[in-house]
C-alpha cells in the first residue's frame, strides 16, 4: 500500500495551509474566524477529488465519509483551529494524514475499504477564544455542559451563542452532533507530542497511552507576620519556609508516581515585604497521572506533606480545589497496535502518556476504543510559531499512522 | 535617690501625653506637624520648671542641658515623633523617663550634677513622612547624606526642605547640629523592646549590644517555562524548586550564626500560572547580625547556597543587593553598667540585639560611647495603637534608667 500513500504530499499540504493562513506571527486558525473558515474551504476542495460525503454536524465539526462494506466506522480526527499566533502543525498534521489515508483506501479499495472510514474535523479543540478547549469534541461526545457554555464569552464579551451563530450553528442544537458517533468502532488522532519525551529518546513516534487527569489545587499557608530584625528565628510562624519545604516533597511525590507529575506554578506571599516574615503563602499545585488510584494517591500524599511542614512550622494550612478531570486511558488493543505499526515503521517504540488533553480524551470518554499516535517535537515548544517537527519524522508518522488505520479496520472487521 | 525619683510620674506623663496626642487610631506625633509640635511645647512646660537651657538646633532637634560641675555631657535621647496611627510608648518613654531623671538631679545635686546632663528630643526619628528615618540623630552624627535627603518628598510630592522651611528649620544649616556633639562623653537611651525576646524569657529589662547590621538582596533564580503536562520530571528546570530548596538552608545559616536573623519575607515567580514550570522566581533575603563580620559570612554562605542549588537543579542565579547598613556595637563599659543596673533593679538581666534601628546607632557611628536599656514590649506589636507594656515594668524601666545614668556620671567622670 506505500505506493498508494504519498507522505511528501502530506508536508506539502501542510506548508500550502500555512502559507494560506498564517502571518509573520504564526497560524491564525482561530476557530469560527474568517481565517479558520478559509482553512476548511481549503480542505473540503481538497475532499471534493474524492468519493466522500462531507457535511457539517450540529456542533460545527466537519465529517467526511468513505463508506465501507461494513457500517462500522474507523474515525481519524484532527482540528484545523489554532491558539493565535500558533504553529504549523498542532491539529492540522492528524487532519491532512487522515486525507491521505482516505486517498491511500480509495485507491486502493476502489472506493469501498472494507469499512467506512470517516475524517472529523472537530471545532474548537483550542478553546482560545472563550477559554473552553474541546467544543467540538465535547459536544459529540455528550461532555459538554450546556449551562456552563452558554455563559462564556470572548474578551469582546460576545457569547459563545451569538459567535456560533455567526457561522450558522444553533447552539441549542449542539448535542445533536453526538449522532455522529453511532457505528463509531475506533477512533485514532495522529498529533504532535508537545514535549520533549520523544526528542530525549531520539525516537520519531511513541504510542499514546491516555491522557492525564489532572488534580489543580491551591494550597496556602498561614503563619504570622513578624517583623525582621526583631523577631527570632525560633520564635517565627513563617508561612514561606513551611511552604518551601514542602515542595521538593512534592516533586518526590511525583518522582515515586511511576508516570505521574507534579507542578508548583505560582508562589505568592503576603505581606511579601522585604521586612516581614511571611504570614500567607499560596502555592498552585497541578498533579497528573494516567491512572485515576495513581493521581488520588498523589494527591493524598500532597495533603499530609502540606500537613506534615505545617505542623513543623506551627503554621497552617488549608487547600482549595481549582480544577480536575478524570485520566481517560486508551483502549489496550489499540495501544498494542499503534505500538506495533511504530516498531513496524521506526524499528523501535515508546509508549508514553499525554499531558496536553486532546480530542481523543473526549471520544474515549464517549466509550469509543481511543488511541493516538505521537510524532517527536523539536525543541519541545508548541502553540508558538517555533512549533516544529523533521520532514522525514511527518513522513513517517503518515506512514505509521496509515498502517495503523489499516489495522485497526482489520481489528474492527474481527471484533464484529 | 529612689525617693526623688517619680516612676509614676512618668507613667502617668505618658497618658497625659497620649490624651493630647491621639485620636482613636492612636498617636498622630508624626515630626514636623502641628501634633508634634503640640506634644514639644508640652514637654517644654514641663522643663521650664527645672534650671535648664532648652534649644532647638540646626536639625530641629531639641536640647535641653542641666549644667553640671564637669563641661563633659551625659546625654540622654528620644524622639516624641511617632509614625501615623502609633502607640503610647515607642520614644516618649524615652524623653520622659529622661525628664524624670533631670528632675532626681536636680533634687539631688541642687540644680548642679557632678557632670552636664543633656536631654535630646530627636527630630523626626520614624522617617514616617518622607521614608528615611533618623533624621535628626543622623544630621547631628554627621551621618546624613545631604543630597539624598533634599530630593526626599512626601505623598503630597512636598519636598522636605520645603517641610523643614515650614517649622522654621533651614535645610542647608541642619549640618550645624553637629556642635551639639561637643564634649558628649556618652549616650544613654532607654526604649521598648518593640520584640518578643523578654516577653519569652519573663524578665522585664534587658541590655543591649548594638544595632544589627543589614544586608538586603533580591534573589533571583532562571529556569525555563515548560508545559505542566507534557513535561517529565527529569527534563525540568524549576527556578521555584531551587528557590525553595534553599529556603531552609538560609535560616540554618542564621540558627548557625550566632544571634543573626535571615528572612525570605517575598517570593514571586514567572510566568506564575497553573499550567507552567515557574521560569523565574524572585525572592527578598534580608540578614542582620550586630557582628561585621559574621553578617558577611551570613552573606558569602547564602551566596554560596544559592548556587548550589542553582547547580543541583540546572537553573542559574542573581542577585541584587537592594539595601546595606552596618552594625553599630555599643560601648562595652556602658553595657556591663547597664546590664549591672539591671541585675540590681530586677535581680536578673539579658542581654539582647537590636533588630530596628535606633538615633542611638546614629550617635554611636559619630563615636559617642553608647548603651540602650529595652522594657518588655507585650505582644510583640509596636508601631500599632496596641502597643504596650505592663506599668510595673515601665517602673522599673525608670529606676533602671536613672540608675543607668547616675553610673554613667561616675563612669564619665573617672575617665577624665
Amino acid at each position: 500500500m506505500s505506493s498508494l500513500l504519498n507522505p511528501q504530499r502530506t508536508i506539502a499540504e501542510l506548508k500550502a495551509l500555512r502559507a494560506l493562513t498564517s502571518d509573520a506571527h504564526g497560524a491564525q486558525r482561530v476557530a469560527f474566524t474568517p481565517t479558520w473558515m478559509k482553512a476548511r474551504q481549503w480542505l473540503r476542495q481538497k475532499l471534493e477529488t474524492l468519493p466522500v460525503e462531507t457535511h457539517v454536524d450540529a456542533a460545527g465539526n466537519l465529517w467526511s465519509t468513505l463508506n465501507g462494506d461494513s457500517e462500522k466506522c474507523l474515525l481519524i480526527g484532527g482540528h484545523l483551529d489554532s491558539v493565535p499566533n500558533g504553529g504549523w502543525l498542532d491539529g492540522c498534521l492528524n487532519i491532512l494524514a487522515g486525507l491521505e489515508i482516505l486517498r491511500r483506501l480509495n485507491a486502493q479499495y476502489q472506493g469501498r475499504p472494507p469499512v467506512t472510514v470517516r475524517l472529523v474535523d472537530w471545532a474548537d479543540e483550542e478553546g482560545a477564544r472563550f477559554g473552553k478547549s474541546l467544543f467540538g469534541s465535547s459536544a459529540c461526545a455528550g461532555q459538554l455542559n450546556l449551562n456552563e457554555a452558554r455563559g462564556l464569552k470572548d474578551k469582546d464579551g460576545i457569547r459563545l451563542p451569538d459567535a456560533l451563530k455567526a457561522v450558522g450553528i444553533d447552539f441549542e442544537r449542539v448535542p445533536d452532533s453526538s449522532l455522529e458517533l453511532k457505528n463509531a468502532a475506533a477512533y485514532l488522532e495522529l498529533h504532535i507530542e508537545q514535549g520533549p519525551v520523544l526528542l530525549d529518546l531520539g525516537l520519531p513516534l511513541g504510542a499514546v497511552l491516555g491522557t492525564f487527569g489532572v488534580e489543580r489545587h491551591a494550597i496556602t499557608f498561614h503563619g504570622q507576620a513578624a517583623h525582621s530584625g526583631s523577631t527570632p528565628m525560633n520564635r517565627r510562624q513563617d508561612a514561606f519556609l513551611a511552604a518551601a519545604k514542602m515542595a521538593p516533597e512534592i516533586y518526590r511525590i511525583a518522582e515515586r508516581s511511576s508516570g505521574g507529575v507534579c507542578t508548583i506554578g505560582d508562589c505568592t506571599t503576603k505581606p511579601g515585604i522585604v521586612t516581614s516574615v511571611v504570614a500567607a503563602c499560596r502555592l498552585t499545585l497541578d498533579q497528573r497521572h494516567l491512572d485515576a488510584a495513581a493521581l488520588a494517591q498523589m494527591l493524598q500524599q500532597a495533603k499530609a506533606a502540606s500537613e506534615h511542614f505545617a505542623h513543623e512550622g506551627n503554621v497552617k494550612v488549608s487547600w482549595q480545589r481549582l480544577w480536575q478531570i478524570a485520566p481517560r486511558p486508551f483502549h489496550a488493543e489499540l495501544i498494542a497496535l499503534c505500538d506495533g505499526v511504530i516498531r513496524e515503521t521506526c524499528g523501535t517504540s515508546h509508549q508514553l502518556s499525554s499531558g496536553p488533553l486532546h480530542d481523543a480524551a473526549a471520544v474515549a470518554a464517549a466509550g469509543v476504543p481511543t488511541v493516538m499516535m505521537f510524532v517527536q517535537s523539536l525543541h519541545g515548544i508548541s502553540h508558538n510559531p517555533l512549533e516544529d517537527t523533521r520532514e522525514a519524522h511527518l513522513e513517517l508518522s503518515v506512514t505509521a499512522f496509515d498502517l495503523l488505520a489499516e489495522k485497526a479496520m482489520n481489528w474492527i472487521q474481527n471484533k464484529s
